[in-house]
């Protein structure tokens, strides 16, 4: 053997080392639990069945990668949405941080009421109060000076009761879910009735899912140049409400496909789900249902924020949809637990 | 050397070969030239500069693969506009499909016009007229209804001129601009006036774009059961118009990321080319000019479709924008040329 030939010989068997290496890695990764966060049963085991039959060769439900779409509500199924929506506390930490610069709301409701600390008072109104909030809050700024608004807050905000950053009370085994879906060719979604630039800045982040893929209710924005710079400046008017009936709108709109697999957690996805069922095959739809008051919140039909009327379990019956207890189906679930 | 030490250098030598083929065909894409129906010029050394440029590693211009978005206009830009927009030929047709069912038509401008065949009459509305014959065409009928009739007339119209399918008139050095793109890492979409549900039924198979990374003008659709099946139900009123000022909020809602490249051809894509170019870093902005009146058309600042003025041009100077004369630029327009 000459010194050549030992060369490629060392570098084959750095090559075969390599293969090997891989193939371990297959091995192993096949063998893992992909969902860890999750107790055996039937949950967990609708996603497994649902994953092989849409991804085996050979499988009579194969769904062809291009079209294997899942999609998933934000709001109370992959981040908690108590006490309240977080974007709704988002916007009264705006309002107590732009009221310098209004002095007008010291006399002015919802804002007045708001300022001094009667949150009760500030929503007498109603719908028409929070959008007032909101559109004081969301609009006025050019879409990156909002973005930089929502990353500065998220960065010292904290989750009342969990004392933790937002963006960490997010459901392990939703996040198990996510990647898990990715790893075998789907690709993920959000479709929130949260507002889309609030979520776009850190969905990447914290659930892998970039911001092309998200799909949320929107103001309009209006495009001009300041200083010679093209800007959109976001205006205190409804473009979409992607809720309820809007999903499978904002869906079609945005995606183009149906999705095969949907994900939500409370009345505003039933339609969402339906739409997703409705294309035959193999389809997974699935709710989170909140019954965990020891490690998070238990709410259902009566409550304010993501009701999970007795209309939508008697449909989630009816259709075959998998209903996720929170507190048997999930081993952790926020990662900040462990 | 026993047999067991045989078959482990059997294995490595064949991986070896294995990286060596790979290492090979790097090379070899390495060489060959991606965009053949392109003449050398600038227009061409504009798109290898940027790619190089934006993708290779330690450039102090390089673009991460999540941010390489770019767009693209549609009509002009990837296939052919004239002698009309192809839409607006389909609602031709179908007018005159429809008319059977509708006999209110024959003395119901501007449709008793279009039934004589007499265009010039029945567009005498102006913008109202076209918008009746597009609502009444493309409203009223499920979107999965509606994607069929585009399918089953993209199946047998043909170009008046070339007699080819719509579909095959497509620009041959565009297409090969997405490939190479996609190639280096790009995620390609189309942004169009056109409608979002007239494109997405065959841009998948045309472009290699799927319906997910397709915007464009859309009317608004309602979600409805129909004999216990989810629709979306097409309804006569527009959603959104994806031109001018509309292209960078339509960027904005559906990618929520600013493009680093994008493609147009007339006065329609200038905001899309500006808010592209506004984001800084390398950029690269680029313009089909229509001036091949031999193997397609030429037509430029006077054309009630798809004009390119004056003011454009002056932009396009001052901007640093790159026009791609297609009489000079391209070595091929259309793929059945050859």
């Amino acid at each position: 053997m000459n010194s050549n030939m030992n060369a490629t010989l060392r570098h084959s068997l750095l090559a075969a080392a390599l293969v090997g290496a891989l193939a371990l890695g297959t091995t192993v990764s096949h063998a893992a639990d992909p969902l860890p966060s999750w107790n055996d049963g039937p949950a967990k085991q609708a996603i497994v069945d649902f994953v092989r039959a849409t991804t085996a060769k050979g499988s009579p439900k194969f769904v062809p990668p291009a079209e294997r779409i899942a999609t998933f509500d934000n709001d109370g199924t992959l981040w908690c949405e108590q006490p309240m929506y977080f974007q709704f506390i988002f916007a009264l930490d705006r309002v107590k941080a732009l009221a310098p610069q209004h002095p007008e709301w010291k006399e002015k409701e919802p804002f007045a009421s708001l300022l001094k600390g009667d949150l009760k008072e500030a929503l007498a109104g109603g719908v028409r109060s929070m959008l007032e909030i909101v559109m004081a809050t969301h609009a006025g700024m050019t879409t990156e000076e909002f973005e930089q608004t929502v990353k500065d807050w998220l960065a010292t905000a904290k989750h009342p009761q969990f004392n933790r950053p937002y963006t960490e009370c997010v459901y392990q085994p939703m996040l198990e879910l996510l990647a898990y879906l990715r790893a075998n060719g789907f690709k993920t979604f959000i479709v929130s009735g949260g507002g889309i630039e609030f979520m776009r800045p850190w969905t990447e982040r914290v659930y892998g899912i970039p911001p092309e893929q998200v799909i949320g209710s929107s103001i309009k924005a209006q495009y001009e140049m300041r200083d010679g710079k093209p800007v959109l400046v976001r205006l205190p008017e409804i473009n979409f409400i992607d809720d309820k009936a809007g999903k499978p709108f904002g869906i079609d709109e945005h995606i183009g496909r149906r999705p095969v697999a949907a994900f939500g957690n409370s009345d505003g996805d039933q339609q969402m789900l339906e739409w997703t069922q409705g294309g035959g095959g193999a389809r997974l739809m699935m709710l989170v249902h909140h019954d965990d008051a020891t490690r998070e919140f238990a709410y259902g039909a009566d409550s304010k924020i993501g009701a999970f009327s007795d209309a939508l379990m008697a449909e989630a019956n009816k259709n075959g949809w998998t209903v996720i207890s929170m507190k048997n189906d999930w081993k952790t679930v926020f990662a900040f637990e462990k």
